[in-house]
Parts: C-alpha cells; sequence; structure tokens
C-alpha cells in the first residue's frame, strides 16, 4: 500500500518495532547476560544451584559453569557455596552478586528505554 | 554528573564491556537485522542474489527467503529481481532499499554510542 500524501509513518504505529539482546563481556568472555542474571536471581529465591537449574529447565552442570564463569571474572565471587558435592549443596547471592543484579537489570531498563525510544523513530 | 573520585572503577578500565546485538520486527516477524542489511548491500554490489549469497557463503535459497521476507513486509518492495528464475536473474535495491539500510546504520551507530557510554559506565 502506497501513501504518498503524509511523508513518513511512525514505526509505533505501523507494527514495527525495535528490539534487541545485550550482554557484558570481559576480556571476549560473556560474563553477564540475560540468562546468567536469570540464573542468580533463580539461586536468591531457591537457596541452591540444582534447584535453580532445575526451575529453569537446565541442567546442573551448565548452571554450575555459568556460575563458575561468573565467579573466575568478577573481582569477588556473585555465588558462594555453603556446602560442595556432586548434588550441589545450599548456595547463595553475595552483596557483589546482588549488586551484579541490580545493575544488569538497570542497564536492562535504559537498553528497553533506548529500544522504545528508537521504535518511536522508526520510519516504516 | 557525580564524580565520586576513587570508589568505582570504570570498566573501560578493567576488561569489561557491554556487548549486543538489535533487530527489526513487524508483527513477531524479523524485518531487519544485521544479517539482512549486509544481505541488501552485497546484493547492490554483486548486483544479483545468487551472487550476493555466494559472497556470504549462504544457500541461495536463504537469501531469496530473506529477501522474499523483507520484500513482503516492507510498504513498497527493498529488493527488484530485474529476471526470474532458478538460477536468479539480476537483482537490484530499490530507493526504499537504499533508505532500508541508510536507516538501520544509523541504528547501528546509535545502538553502538549506547554500549560505549554504558561500557564508560560500569562498574565492575
Amino acid at each position: 500500500m502506497k501513501k504518498h500524501r503524509s511523508v513518513k509513518k511512525k514505526g509505533a504505529l505501523t507494527g514495527y518495532s525495535c528490539h534487541g539482546r545485550i550482554w557484558i563481556e570481559n576480556k571476549g568472555e560473556t560474563f553477564l547476560g540475560v540468562g546468567r542474571v536469570v540464573l542468580l536471581q533463580r539461586i536468591q529465591e531457591e537457596g541452591s544451584i540444582a534447584a535453580a537449574a532445575r526451575s529453569m529447565e537446565m541442567s546442573y552442570k551448565h548452571a554450575w559453569d555459568l556460575v563458575d564463569s561468573m565467579n573466575r571474572q568478577a573481582s569477588s565471587p556473585l555465588v558462594e557455596s555453603s556446602k560442595g558435592g556432586k548434588g550441589g549443596g545450599g548456595a547463595r547471592i553475595t552483596k557483589a552478586g546482588e549488586q551484579a543484579i541490580t545493575d544488569f537489570m538497570e542497564l536492562q531498563r535504559r537498553f528497553k528505554l533506548f529500544l522504545e525510544r528508537e521504535t518511536a523513530e522508526l520510519k516504516w
């Protein structure tokens, strides 16, 4: 449908919208992303890596690897295991972990605003 | 602008950086993204969908499907085939296609600035 008349239609009015994904890397390796931050939040809620993994339908090994990756990269660990063991003892989020969750959520909020502004400006 | 002096280390100084990816959807379907825009640019350079696909190591069918998806969704086609045929005749980018490339690249540029600003503010 061509509509010469009006010049440019706005994306917000035409069904087009901007979407995206952001993450934080440290020397080329992913440090934090949406999935990792949800995992941190689930550990906070569930009190263990195993339960957090289950709630996300993620293998314990994968969850453990993600936690290990975050802990290795952070200047102080984000997750502290109270007991080790294969079945996974209890785990808690440290102050640094809480801060990481908060900071990433604020970054996500600013990114959402960026996407909303860009959607409003779309010319198609 | 608050400047505490010491307190928080900047991401830019510590190796952390923000990364991301953006794309444009139309009613839940991808309309434009980095890969699609590179495809448009290659069609512009190569003069055919087949040659553009080859230059990206993409199957002709996949490239054709992407072009079809963009053309169906745009208010006027982004790519015009001068001849059809299975082997793929010539193809050119329309004015609307040129505009889509330009607009997406400007969006990418603003997104890059957003990521740079956020990287500079990282607290880890």
